[in-house]
């Protein structure tokens, strides 16, 4: 048995960005572990789970929660195992999920630490049956109520919440159109996800393309990215639609919002959009995570990763994710 | 008894207008009256009621019902009197309301007509217990859901439809903002309908204003404006308020539409925002009628109107409403 490590490795922010972040707004450095207080426990991460949400927490504008401090550890999903306890509900060697931040070992007093499922691999439980996943299952099934034979749209549709939403909309009996950058994420969408249709709006014809994909109009559009993209959407929209507003992450780094023109079919279409966050939906959580592991285990949802090594290598792999350098989930292995 | 009129007198669109309409998008013609046809009625307008939502059938462009026709009859809600009928479900004399158009006489086959109530005045029938005050109701309740001691704001608080609005939002309990263009229009709806406060837009301290009259954000915006209105409230917007989108009337006559740039304040307070239309709730209008009725009855529900004289005004009040020139419910005075 190892020794309890007496440090751990931790990547600080240090800068808030102007427009997108750079690795200068980030330091990797080694912090002394005190010993632990009566209640406290002490998890070595294996996998860090990376979403572009982390953007909104750089900077200090309003917004939903509050941003991390200037010199504190970046925060982020970690899934990891206990090595050391003094808290009554968990014991060495249980593995656990929490936001434990950007480092290789956490001490947490237990809070919002979940003990993860026995039949999912570890990595899966920040994406298909974590976070990303139940984000696209309340987003899709409580906001866009997709009915069978309709048309749902959705952006990012490589990505790690993406992915699942076209994945769970095709269970539903839906025709799936996703909207990706690149022609490699689009192939993935169609070949190995199931989608029907995928456009890569890099191509530059994504009006053209998206009228093609949608021939009976849009019902649901999930909306990753904002701008120009949902502003192209917003015009295919049909009567009494959907969209539920999950992400803006082309608007993340931007210093000059994108100025949406086309908001007038919300009233013409009597678009029903809604913004929400994971946790607003904290109680159909449980719910979502069962249907989650249900069709992973059926064989109906299939999943990409993306690995980086080491937390060192986080604000690269951050700074890459923001970008659209990944195919699905983006995890950094701590381990 | 005078003997059935042999003509009517009626206002054309003969051009769709590019921007603000203009005299010359319409003309007033007269037009032969044929004989009733077995189910058919005759009916001598006495209010004709105005609208912003008439610009959009104005237009060719996609929406949510067909555009007058190059040369048809504008549309528009009237009460009048029937003065000839072989229609089984109304006889001489009935007051009815319908759509029948910006004209002198109409004749109808009786569908979507309907009987006025008895105990409130003609013209309020196109008004408080009408269309607008109907639009108010369900917007405000059904999708704005307001709760006591929530601040409420509405655009076009002097209008038909918003003036509804602050009222209902006060009897629910609620802290009423208006937003409203000119000192006169605030003034009304602070000192008349009692709103707790009213800001000029035209003053050009919105943003200011806003934020001073709000000082526990907003709960819920009932929009009729759009634009730059709307941006600027977005970003009062306080955590799972509400966004019913009633109107873009800054919007109507615009060529180039402006660009909605505090979008991102959907996602982050998870704003529920929904475009609708008054036909969507049809359901709901009996009860929303009885309670409009009974409101005002009660002398909880002020209006005011601003009258054109004769159906040759119809096309300057018009054009005047949608600069935002009348204050209350636009009618022509039809006889």
């Amino acid at each position: 048995m190892n020794a309890s490590p007496t440090t751990t490795t931790q990547v600080l922010l240090v800068r808030r960005p102007t427009g997108a972040p750079v690795l200068e707004d980030f330091r990797v450095a080694e912090a002394p572990l005190a010993p632990l207080a009566d209640g406290q426990l002490r998890i070595r991460g294996h996998w860090l789970s990376l979403d572009p949400y982390m953007r909104g927490r750089m900077s200090d504008a309003k917004s939903y929660v509050k941003p991390v401090e200037i010199g504190g550890v970046m925060c982020g999903e970690v899934v990891g195992e206990v090595i050391e306890s003094r808290h009554p509900g968990f014991a060495v060697g249980d593995l656990v999920a929490g936001d434990l931040g950007w480092q290789t070992v956490a001490t947490s007093d237990g809070k919002g630490l979940r003990k993860i499922l026995k039949d999912v691999p570890a990595a899966a439980q920040l994406s298909v049956c974590g976070m990303p996943g139940v984000t696209a299952w309340c987003g899709l099934l409580l906001i866009g109520e997709p009915k069978p034979g309709e048309t749902v749209v959705v952006s990012g549709a490589a990505g790690a919440v993406g992915s699942i939403v076209g994945q769970i909309a095709k269970i539903k009996g839906c025709r799936v159109v996703g909207i990706a950058g690149g022609a490699d994420k689009c192939r993935h969408a169609v070949e190995d996800l199931g989608f029907d249709a995928c456009i890569d709006y890099k191509a530059g014809r994504l009006r053209e393309d998206l009228k093609a994909a949608t021939p009976d109009g849009v019902d649901v559009y999930f909306d990753n990215v904002g701008g120009e993209i949902l502003d192209t959407v917003l015009a295919r929209m049909n009567p009494f639609s959907r969209l539920p507003v999950c992400g803006l992450i082309s608007q993340y780094n931007v210093t000059e919002p994108y100025g949406l023109r086309n908001f007038r079919s919300v009233l013409v279409n009597r678009i029903k959009m809604q913004g929400f966050i994971v946790f607003d939906f904290a109680a159909r959580h449980p719910e979502a995570v069962k249907d989650l592991a249900g069709w992973l285990a059926a064989g109906k949802l299939k999943y990409r990763e993306t690995i980086a090594q080491g937390v060192g290598s986080a604000p690269g792999a951050f700074i890459g994710l923001l970008a659209g350098a990944n195919t699905g989930k983006q995890l950094v292995k701590l381990i």
